[in-house]
């Protein structure tokens, strides 16, 4: 079984280790793709996280994560910009392919979604220029229309890329199938996506049948009822040629169990179903 | 505080009351508008639910529901049709505004959302004949994607209308706060679906934040995040003139109270924030 075309997103084993001995289990099991989030990372240190990533010759498909935008008020959204800058900064210090921007839901008490939408288009333009000095791109993640409230205004991989076009180059998106496997139009607006060259990851999991949590309940490759190999496919026809970033939350099932068992079955499925 | 133009769909009191005790209570608080369920109805009997609408004068603004075409095999696809024949007779005995329709999700094994969706095309055009001959409009209901997997492969308020746009007329959609109120584009397909006269219900309830269980937690008007009185607006502007229709499954809040309760609280917020 082979591991070329597989990373490992470390939330998916965020329970079992941390960044460094995540890093040893991915190299035990030959994976030599990650992507680290900013809490792991700073549980240890940038400088040290860049070291074990450089010294191992790591490539990290995304840096997870930027964005969360909106805020109640203007010193919140200036908050959340110089966050972002701080984000970009680290991204570039691990090398990483993308900054992954999970770009935030309604701020507390309000119910205007078009509003949110405006402060992340906004807050987007006041990163973009900080991004591209760092030449570092941007990966809009679309989120599944269930996080609109708390997590991302953004729920369809058509908007997301309505909002790439408003922003130009350096900013692309991070195509989860958890989160769009459901779209209509999907193959229409993943060739769009590549023919503008902003497929900047492509993270696989699964969606269980039935779903017991909003949050922490995915699935493995396999498990559920994405078709993976048919998005795979259409990403891969649109030109992406980067890793499958295995990316799963599981409170209840995969964060419990060893997580070289949780490894070894992300490479068996990875060979077999995605 | 009035009633006019308020309905109570009666799967928000499902278990507190049978069909005829919902109706007492619904008149007891003054509500002359209903939306009944197929188990409803079924449990008392076609005649004596037609009976006890009509006798009462009520309106009924939806009978829920026909749909969930797709089936492991051509036998069960047939058997999804001949049942949605039976529902439109049901929903035409009853006097009902609209059969509402949810379409359903992946057949069991599938993985193959897009068949799911011809199949859906093709079971409606199906049923549409004989719902014309019993002069009955079909009220699709776009459900939440969160649903695409077991109950509904339709999941956005244009997909439903694209749907509609290719059956003809004497179809539209049924528009549930729940299911649209993060849907982008939103009010742009709201004002589409007025203007060929294809809104034929308007479900109200709340997103709540957590929201619990995919399925049983929805919230009560005010209690959640959606604008109701900004989508109402979209709704009133796009011509439709019926009432708003509360429909609240709620397995560990609503359901639990004593109905009258319910019914009380539903006639407050139907006053105060929608």
């Amino acid at each position: 079984m082979h591991t070329d075309g597989l990373s490992i997103n470390l939330a998916t084993v965020r329970e079992q280790w941390n960044l460094r001995e995540a890093v040893e289990a991915c190299l035990r099991h030959s994976i030599t793709a990650v992507a680290p989030w900013r809490d792991q990372v700073a549980s240890i240190g940038l400088a040290e996280a860049a070291r074990i990533i450089r010294s191992n010759g790591l490539r990290v498909t995304g840096y997870c994560r930027g964005g969360m935008f909106p805020a109640a008020d203007a010193g919140g959204r200036q908050a959340a910009i110089d966050d972002n800058k701080r984000a970009i900064d680290e991204a570039a210090a691990l090398g990483a392919d993308c900054l992954v921007l999970v770009v935030g839901g309604l701020p507390p008490g309000s119910r205007d979604i078009e509003a949110a939408r405006r402060t992340v288009a906004e807050g987007l333009a006041a990163i973009l220029p900080h991004a591209r000095a760092c030449a570092m791109p941007l990966a809009l993640e679309p989120l599944h229309p269930m996080y609109a409230a708390d997590r991302a205004c953004v729920n369809t991989l058509a908007q997301a890329l309505d909002l790439c076009d408003q922003l130009g180059d350096d900013v692309g998106v991070t195509i989860d199938v958890y989160h769009v496997w459901w779209e209509p139009g999907l193959a229409r607006e993943i060739a769009r996506a590549g023919r503008n060259d902003r497929i900047l990851a492509h993270h696989i999991c699964d969606w269980l049948v039935p779903t017991r949590d909003l949050l922490l309940d995915r699935g493995m490759m396999g498990d559920g009822v994405i078709d993976l190999p048919g998005i795979r496919r259409m990403i891969e026809t649109a030109g992406f040629e980067g890793p499958q970033e295995v990316e799963i939350f599981s409170a209840q099932n995969w964060w419990k169990r060893p997580g070289d068992e949780v490894l070894r079955t992300c490479i068996e499925r990875f060979n077999s179903v995605c």
